[in-house]
């Protein structure tokens, strides 16, 4: 048998696999931050399934990126009929579904931020900041540095690790002359001591303000009332950096700050939009206005790489950002655009801003009662269903990245029991200290789901702190 | 009807969608182009269908990305299949089809170059190419200043517009710090009076090779023998510059100076590659051995943007390139890599090595008859199915973008005749000079389709020519 | 009489220069800052003299360049027995003045701060400046980026502006790729509320450690154990920034976490050195030691723009920065060590260790007696003859920079009463909101001019609040 | 004897001071290209003189800083003049040599080129060099990419370093995110085999003019006229290049490609300024215009730092480049400014319009009497008293360093003989291969003395060729 054989693909074994993947494969994306790495044959709804068949339970979706379920038949279904219609058109020119996306969209950000825009598509979240990051460059005249938060993830391409902040992503690679400037995020649970969550928002507002008060404080030059800086990066709720929730008024403070000074507000929404917190975008939670905002994952429900930016009529109009001014080969692709139009048509039929508050309170309840059994779980917090579980040591505080790393393992092992079968737990680690579980479930999760993850969680990490 | 209404999408006009692309859509990218808009609906094989139904002889084939035709029952299968196997899997996880794809490409490098590597994968050319330069700047410590050809062209993130030599794709956005240093390509058409395309070949690599004469050419110190540049990233046969084929012994011959003086050679194949010249990557022609090769487009037939790299052991082993060092969420998608894996299998059994050529010396034969007729076709040439005819004035030399535009304007109109019924033509348009037709036909075309292709040619230019 | 008239410089009228000088001369640099520029012609210990022969009490000594007095008559002799014997020598060869003075320094830094360390010479403080982010980024392996305080002034060249907090100086620049990190200063009188100044400091030190917590805080790999900064700039007074001390343990605990983290400390001695604050350099105050000392400015009493650097011998020794590592014509030029040596003698013998706190002390007590007297004095400061006057509107804190331009102009105008004789008053006003005095006059100031010059500053502070 | 001991600078020894120099100072300036190095203690005319009192015939004058002769009693009573006058003065306030010295260098520029403009002040050739990339820059709207010449050498702070062709002189430093882009200067003796020398400089300009064909030569947007770089950094003869005279119609060629795209021309008068040619600007010669003109060197004939800019009144208006723009404390220092406006009468009454090329004349004959019995002498050449002899192996050609290199040591030995004494050379080492005397008499040289220099050359070079 060898890789021209078709039948190759599912005969194939895991032990070959892994074989394989060390000769000719590159250790440098995250598929090694187990040993060894997991290998899954199938999936459906909530469910990933190993080779054994044994199912796992998965809490996080491809960091939010299947929100709508694995195998979800109505998308998978819209796939195969623009397959069969229309797969391929060069991006030179148009297709209905390109068109309707976009109008879907933008016409849902008109009814919701009072602002007429337009929307640019591409494909992966990071080439979505990086027309962003054009579009800004472009509408303040070439000015090039950022704002970013501390927590903040943005990507992994060289502009996207510019905004991005951790060191970590930036070292192997040399210099990087437009750097963010990092801006302290709210993190309720790891706020000052002495400070209430709100006042720690207020706090770090202030502290931004600051920059602005007088020349000297480097970012302000109030002779001519002009910015340095050109535009602020914002995830609502910080994915990578641990599904932290800021307290309600920071967004709305913090935009003050932005309006007075004239920095654009960039929203990137590329794990927390599409109902993962309830609504369509996360910032609909935090009542301001974006100038841009960038779309990713869940936007095909993981079928296809589509991403994509809106952004005010003003810093896009074709006067502004004409013909040119970026692009890429399969910025609209059809198959991309399509189960787009689907998951938007989806999302409208499914009554979201109802159900996921629901179930995320479920869920956030669960782990709540997890935390009172386990002194190890620091915090608990959530929006929607995008949830956190903090491990801590038994201080409930220090972060426990070694336990938590354990708890991974032994989900993946597959080894955990439910009505007397097998089962795994799917995990991600996030959080400044890697110490964080950023729950991202499926959104079509039902309640006696969620009681099983906790269940599962409980199992998991009674075993995991024997050692 | 609304846009949540499934019908909308094939039922919708044309009028209707561009009233709606003209209120919701970006004019970033380069649909605009053309005015108004090209709608196409259905695909086959070689041709796109607008509404009307009038098919178009697809020149073209979303520049090179459909090498295998439109609607390939066999491509489309895979991607179906993997849909109904596993549709999704978080890129954390392995599974079978991106072992597999990684396996074949690494295999084959090693058979053709002698070398040991790994495939790296992600989601757009630009992205791999972003990955290929943290790659680089990795293995060279940091250093990130990279050689690059007047006319290449490898894509449009920051970091890909730096090292690609058009400067309206800068312009807009402030200050690059990491512009490339620009070589100038030997254009065979475009070479200095009095030279041969040969001699300006030597006289480009002697250009290159004395910039590390001495420390005072600005690049080279000899008391280290270290160099300010870490790699060249090199198009084998230019694309958007042209599809402009060098001589012969051009690479072969700049690959010495390079390896003098340490320069890494990234081969950018992402419009070259994967038969469209005849050989699985177009730089087998020259015999030079890549460091890195960077690939996308045609991988998946248009049907999933994924791309990647293969690099050489020595830059991309793990202890070199460790776990977390670059990623992003759909970047070994396994709708991607299935469809990859398939078109793999699919050029190994179909022959390419040798049809391509043919066809190639068909259509070249047809586009030097046609020249003849038309003095203002300055230059024909070509490289297996990859084409350019030069569009100029009476003089055969002179660039003329105008009668070009005219051509393609034509073209999409439909209303060519071909057997008493209309028909379109889908040109594409490169060069320098914005006058080059860069016809990348699908690699299945018929030899019945290319004299149809040559006729319709000269229909257009015919009528072009009239005004 | 033309411009080749040797009498023409003394003979010529203020309206003719000022004529000149509106048609011939760059405005670029500070000289209108007052309208029109104030000319002086000649200049005697602590006085200025315009034409008509009206003294000028001069608290700012040329931005303190001028530490021992105008027309200092040893150090004007030593510049003139250097012109009789060696005026000129190429700086590729060695002449007595600048090894001895080389040795004077570095003798002085070893039994100081127990460190064996070299001389490194330029002209002008900006150029040493440059000197020291070469020799760091060196060291450092090339790293580039550096922290420096809000408030900090480190020179006007690119590199320089870069490390220096006020956009203002970069905004007309384009992009700054270097552009440092701000860090906050522990500015005692513009402190948060509620805490008192040694708080305020822990705070600032506590703000900065905290980048260091996680790799998410942006400046940091904990992995690996480095930072993305090499080293961190620091007025241990601020100069420019308006003659802000710090409380006492302010740098002891920033250097603590710096020495963890492998930050180096670059103490820009240009302004507050030689003296100032009545020791040699204003960082022996804080009991820290430099990895690297840069000076200038008094180094000649403004005989010569003779500037330069010591550094740890690790960084800067002959292996690690070899001949030709940076160069300038007129770096160690002999004209400039000759006085500055002659420098260096004299305050070996003037005994300013104890003359200056004491003078420094009667000052201070007079503005503080002024303040009592006008609200408009918000706070009164000083080490040594650095020392600080705020001008606030009555509430004694809102800056008040429009009443400190008046009082500048009447300063100027020359028209204060002294002994029934005209007299003036040059003042230099710095801070961040412009709204400070920065006083700095010559360290040889009799107690009768200081009492005089509290006396002129009453006179022009009523005056000047009369409108 | 300690180094408070004023008696401390001239008796001490030799030995002494290279001892502490190798203890104290830094060795990363050029001291150390020669070891030991060499000590000087007395200068006058055309001669230094060591501790032993031999006499060294310098023919580099401190890089041409000297034109007028060490020690030269005019120019020292100037300075002298105005200790005991102004020694010092703020640069914050004028004085009259500060005018009347821009007013003799704008209204010369104004006779000259026809053209309104001002001056701007900064100490060291570097730091006026950063001035003009500050004006450029401001006047070109933040651009900050620069052409310069291979060869081309503009100083050592990291923005000179940009624009400076030689990457040792960037390669410990890390990234340069300005670095200019190096066109090649036609360099006469080292031009391709075939062409003419003025066939080259034709050449060159084509080279040059092509990178604006298109936009994808990487320079140039057509559709909106507009250049990536902002101005050319030109040394009309190059310095530290090796004393290269371009053929004579170079720049005015070149310049009509720069007039074409906007491109501004900033001419490095820093070492061949001041009649070193002939002509008070080197540029006089190449019948073109400045925009921005840097000096510094022989402003002072060493005496002062000082240094400066003019530029076109379009650049530098005080609308354009208002007060605050740039800044140094030394910027227009009374002692530089006094001797400047003493070297521009002193320039104005020697007639050196006639006797340098009468000199230089003489001086080159002898230089091609010696090639003519050596040929190890590959090149003679020169402008005005700008001359250059390059040494090579026996075939005239090959550079050969190491010959000049024992040249250098035997001149700075002090032991070749002339009316029975001994006497030494002071020869300065240039050009791309470190192989050319870059010969910068004084201005004041006899014409015996000229014909000393030729004989000393003459045993020199006999002594060195044995070994």
């Amino acid at each position: 048998m060898n890789v021209f054989d078709k039948r190759a693909d599912e005969a194939i074994s895991d032990e070959q696999l892994l074989a394989d993947e060390a000769l000719y494969s590159s250790y440098g994306d995250t598929v090694h931050y187990v040993e060894p790495p997991k290998i899954f044959r199938r999936c459906e709804g909530s469910y990933m399934f190993d080779a054994a068949g044994t199912p796992f339970l998965d809490l996080q979706m491809w960091y939010s990126a299947c929100n709508f379920g694995y195998a979800n038949p109505r998308l998978d279904a819209a796939l195969k009929r623009q397959i069969d219609t229309l797969p391929q058109v060069a991006s030179q020119y148009l297709h209905p579904t390109r068109v309707q996306l976009a109008k879907t969209i933008a016409l849902d950000a008109q009814r919701k931020f009072g602002l007429k825009g337009r929307v640019h598509f591409n494909v992966g979240g990071a080439q979505a900041i990086e027309d962003s990051l054009k579009l800004v460059r472009n509408a303040k005249n070439g000015k090039s540095l950022m704002f970013a938060f501390e927590g903040g993830y943005h990507g992994r391409t060289l502009g996207a690790s510019s905004i991005t902040s951790s060191y970590r992503y930036r070292r192997r690679f040399g210099h990087f002359g437009e750097r963010a400037m990092f801006i302290p995020f709210p993190y309720p649970f790891r706020r000052p001591k002495g400070m209430t969550p709100e006042e720690y928002s207020e706090h770090c507002v202030r502290q931004f303000a600051r920059l602005f008060e007088t020349e000297y404080n480097g970012v302000w030059d109030p002779k001519v009332s002009q910015a340095e800086y050109a535009a602020f990066y914002v995830e609502p709720i910080q994915g990578t950096g641990g599904y932290v929730v800021p307290p309600p008024n920071f967004f709305r403070e913090l935009k003050k700050v932005m309006d007075q000074y004239g920095i654009l507000l960039v929203v990137d929404e590329i794990q927390m939009g599409f109902w993962r917190t309830g609504k369509l975008w996360s910032i609909e939670h935090f009542g301001v206005t974006p100038d841009v905002l960038v779309f990713g994952k869940a936007l095909t429900n993981g079928l296809n790489p589509l991403s994509g930016l809106w952004a005010r009529e003003e810093l896009i109009n074709p006067q502004v950002f004409p013909p040119g001014s970026t692009h890429s080969t399969f910025n609209s692709n059809p198959l991309g655009t399509a189960v787009g139009l689907e998951v938007m048509r989806l999302g409208e039929e499914m009554n979201y801003e109802q159900t996921v508050p629901e179930k995320g309170a479920h869920f956030l309840a669960g782990l709540k009662d997890l935390q009172r059994r386990h002194k190890e779980i620091g915090d608990v917090d959530g929006l929607g269903l995008a949830l956190r579980a903090e491990i801590c040591t038994e201080d409930g505080f220090t972060p426990n990245k070694a336990l938590l790393d354990r708890m991974v393992d032994i989900g993946l092992a597959g080894d955990l029991r439910h009505d007397g079968k097998p089962i795994g737990l799917v995990l991600d680690v996030g959080g400044w200290y890697k110490n964080v579980i950023t729950l991202a479930p499926s959104l079509d999760i039902t309640h006696e789901e969620i009681d099983l993850a906790i269940a599962l969680l409980d199992q998991l990490l009674t075993r995991a702190k024997q050692g």
